[in-house]
């Protein structure tokens, strides 16, 4: 090998091995991986169309529908973070011109507005203050008005804290002929979920939540009537990354090669899976429900507010008041440097207002809250 | 918490944990990840927007640059597989109605042009008997009969093992007013890149061949052209997740939220180029360089015949012609279940026709050629 250009070595970083600090991850997410799950992700990768690897693919499949209480068939997960199943579910249902109602009650509404918008859709939204939820009577009215081909609402808003009831929504989707879109990102694995019992006609989520697993390959599910939709298409999905007639030969029984997955990725989610399913879904429910209550006594025991009233408080995140006269950013700062506690800052109306504390998935112990607690007290000025 | 609806219970899958072969990887990506860059990645992870990720991050984009030998201030890792770095260079770059010219000598060049076209592109392709490669006057006379905006070429031709020179292109393409849009999926880390030099304006690639690591968060470069060319764009980019306009605010000084990353592949990224810094870019192209031509010379040892000429070989992989009367599929499938090494089969033109054979990353060394060779000479007819 003979180079004509010399190499320029201005970039050619002399680096010491990775040094990361260990934290406990009490934000929006990502929260700490199940030991288990770090263990299995550290096995050497196979191929992505070896026999050992499409088992797996299966069982997480399989697994993915037991979580989501779902029978659909394409139940898979994308290569890619939570926004990246976000954008399948966009991409593979909406056509240039479907008018697209997306119920807006925090950050990630506003997201499903803008990521419907650049597929071609009629976007309209309805909106609540963040914290708040939709009932169905006011979802209701604005299906009246619209008459959208597809709703999107938000389950959990990882933004407020705040949990959107969804029994009923499904019928009133069908009964103006149009499908259902979920966000579960924050709460697949940690709060009830019965998507065929409520009619969800698409949804998606990601690993590092509930699920307990590293980011980075995330599940996303598509009804029969979404799959139709999917196939009258008149153009090509406008994704090809995404794209679910692409993906479902790979994850189907065609087995064709679409691309190279996160095998190691795979690896965690499929013990992430296995590990909720030996604890079974109701007790993981359970468990989130038990430890964040125990989380809210706390705070209210340190005369902190939440944002969220009770009914509508996902047990995953819960959003904090930033007290008078505190310097959130501070306490956050402190907790993190002095601590190795990460909480989130509030995002968009709530920015500087809350904290946002989440317990998710392996985090979800009565030792996280605990911790925090200790601590807050601590830097909490008296 | 009191449920209304009961757990259906028949996807609740009782598995053993995570069990899946060692596999030796030479086939075309994944190849086996360095054991270091695996105990990188088990490092619990932190949060997205965590100093010490935020410092490794840059990290990252510093050692990047070097890899690829660019000054290019947008150099990032997207979240995701090179399939999705490829999808992010035709997402930020092509405008609806663009004339994009794609080279086709393989199975990638294809994609490109499917991609080009979701996005609008008005797409016009040249191409060559898979295994060949393009000379500078036929692009020459193909520029000035399409007048692209874009030219794409795959340097590294994974389906083929051709390497695509790309000497003097860059020169034409700034002739032609057009930007360069070059995959380098199998040569990064293995095949001489100058980008800069070469005047390539869009570059893309993955983590799973000649960097060593996972596969999952794979690399992505943008000239100032092309960055001109988005910040001039009337529509806004069509793909939410790889929008480089937003996914700058992040990997910038600005630090904006955009997505959570899979943050254990950037741990293992970091390793992966932490590595190659430290062996030396030259040294580690000269080692694969000699590391194939060892392999060359025991395959035609063994009366196989190479698919590409010499002179356009790649170094990473090699596609070797199935003898008559062999069958190629048994073969490798031999390979797999006895004696643990997955080599690949053909695509397209060359289904049925070639295996090939990757020595990429941690895998290009003499143990995996000696390895390979000694059970060819077990399994193939005499």
């Amino acid at each position: 090998m003979t180079l004509t250009v010399s190499i320029n070595n201005d970039r050619r970083l002399q680096l010491a091995p990775l040094q990361i600090p260990t934290r406990l991850l009490l934000g929006p997410g990502p929260s700490n991986a199940h030991p288990a799950v770090l263990q299995a992700m550290n096995t050497p990768p196979v191929g992505h169309l070896d026999p050992a690897f499409l088992a797996l693919m299966d069982e997480i499949q399989t697994l993915l529908r037991y979580v989501w209480q779902t029978e659909n068939s394409h139940t898979i997960a994308v290569s890619g973070t939570g926004t990246a199943a976000m954008e399948a579910t966009i991409a593979n249902s909406v056509e240039p011109g479907d008018v697209v109602l997306v119920g807006v009650m925090g950050y990630f509404g506003n997201r499903l507005v803008d990521m419907a918008g650049r597929y071609g859709a009629d976007v309209r939204s309805i909106s609540k203050p963040w914290g708040e939820v939709f009932s169905l009577d006011e979802l209701r009215t604005a299906m009246a008005t619209h008459r959208p081909a597809i709703l999107a609402l938000v389950h959990a808003e990882t933004s407020t804290g705040a949990r959107q009831p969804l029994e009923g929504v499904g019928d009133l989707c069908r009964e103006f002929n149009c499908l259902l879109l979920v966000d579960t990102v924050t709460s697949l694995g940690g709060v009830p979920i019965f998507l065929d019992e409520w009619g969800v006609d698409l949804a998606y989520s990601c690993s590092q939540k509930g699920l307990g697993c590293p980011p980075g390959a995330s599940p996303f599910t598509m009804s029969p009537r979404a799959a139709e939709k999917l196939q009258q298409r008149r153009h090509k999905v406008a994704n090809w990354y995404l794209d679910m007639t692409l993906l479902s030969k790979y994850w189907g029984s065609d087995r064709i090669y679409h691309h190279t997955a996160p095998i190691n990725l795979y690896y965690a989610l499929r013990e992430a899976l296995r590990l909720i399913a030996e604890e079974g879904l109701e007790n993981c429910w359970q468990r989130h429900q038990k430890n964040a209550e125990y989380l809210w006594q706390g705070l209210e025991d340190l005369e902190l507010t939440l944002h969220v009233p009770r009914e509508f408080r996902l047990p995953t995140l819960t959003t904090v008041r930033i007290p008078e006269g505190v310097d959130g950013k501070a306490i956050s700062r402190q907790l993190l440097s002095e601590y190795n506690i990460e909480i989130g800052g509030g995002l968009g109306e709530l920015a500087g207002k809350v904290w946002r504390v989440g317990l998710m998935g392996f985090n979800s112990r009565p030792e996280s809250v605990d911790r925090l607690l200790e601590v807050l007290r601590q830097v909490l000025p008296k």
